[in-house]
């Protein structure tokens, strides 16, 4: 079985002792039964993963001391997922795919036709470190706050492409073409975008639709699909 | 509002009295307070999708009656989904995105190292039928029963390419080349291929093993990936 794999926020390296977690604590030892000298496995998104053994270990408190490196950082590609917030369970689900297949930044955006209003940050946040925990990467993307897509646009920065799965392209080549630089995939809600909303990310020369077969996708799926296509053509799956 | 969308299986023509299910019925008349005259949208799988009126409706039963063809029946590409079955909520996700993303056939595989020893065919047919009403489509892709691995390779057709999702090979390019023909795609369980049945694999010329980038991805998030690779390059999304 492998060791158990710990997102954590304080530095690491070589010697550095890390206080976990109430959480972390009992999940080792109330649940795992794991004791002094256990090995488990560290990373905070900054410093690489580390192998490291616990060298204080209560049900409420436990310490891990750092050993060595065992893999340096790595970062996904610099591409962003925008979506905008569906159902809990199946935001839940976009947010933990997106980890796994490889995004630098999630950021929810409320559209016209957004039914959500709220989005718990914190909670999507936590979503994302466990992702990165169970999926072996030493790097957690930041979820954003929930913004309106008209602001998040109107800051859009130059020379990030924007990839709009738009329903209404079809027809449109599904394979990218492998393209350099920054970008950003974008999923529409379930009512899918306001013909204003689809006119203002028309006009824009940044944007380029993508069409995802003939058959409706949900979100959650749409989403899956086009951080995939991306990350085949134009992403570090290549 | 579209009008609700439900899959029978009795046959659908010109004129043709459908008798809808109970659990139909109530959700119509009960739930959408539907009425008599109330347009519906039905498909069987076989004979394309239909404009139907409501011409009874009460509470626990309900019939339907064709008016005209709204779209032909559209198969999905001559491709299957091999998968060995992982948590319930998880499996369940694989059949819904499988129908979605448009495969003919779903097969549940047992491997060494596959968890799950049963599977409840008839409730995953039931999800797969449930994924068609939602996403628009024509046909519901058929569930087989749970069959051991070995039994679904001895019995393999002659001429359907198997893309085997393999976390060993690296390095391989992920992007499919197209090809013309029946395919299928092996989702391995958690715990991963046995080394005996990597062997048998590798060792089939019919076999195209597959690297999905560099972070471990879930069954799930393979299962989603694969498919997408295909319809893209091999299958009805070009």
């Amino acid at each position: 079985m492998s060791d158990v794999r710990l997102h954590v926020d304080q530095p690491l390296g070589p010697g550095q002792a890390v206080a976990l977690s109430p959480d972390q604590a009992h999940y080792l030892v109330g649940v795992m039964r794991l004791g002094k000298g256990a090995p488990v496995v560290l990373f905070n998104g900054r410093d690489g993963e580390w192998r490291a053994v616990l060298t204080a270990a209560g049900k409420r408190g436990a310490t891990a001391t750092c050993e060595a490196m065992t893999r340096p950082l790595v970062l996904p590609p610099d591409l962003w997922l925008l979506f905008a917030p569906i159902k809990k369970a199946r935001t839940d689900f976009i947010v933990e795919k997106a980890v796994e297949l490889g995004v630098r930044r999630i950021l929810p955006v409320q559209t016209r036709h957004t039914n959500s209003e709220r989005v718990r940050q914190d909670r999507l946040q936590a979503h994302a470190v466990e992702a990165a925990e169970q999926c072996g990467a030493t790097y957690v993307p930041e979820v954003a706050d929930l913004t309106t897509l008209d602001r998040v646009l109107a800051a859009w920065p130059e020379g990030r492409r924007l990839y709009w799965c738009d329903e209404t392209a079809a027809g449109r080549p599904v394979l990218l073409a492998p393209a350099e630089g920054p970008a950003a995939i974008l999923i529409g809600p379930e009512g899918g975008f306001s013909g204003d909303e689809a006119a203002k990310l028309r006009a824009r020369p940044d944007v380029v639709p993508l069409s995802l077969g003939p058959r409706i996708l949900r979100a959650d799926t749409a989403a899956v699909a086009a951080i995939t296509l991306w990350q085949a053509a134009c992403g570090d799956w290549r």
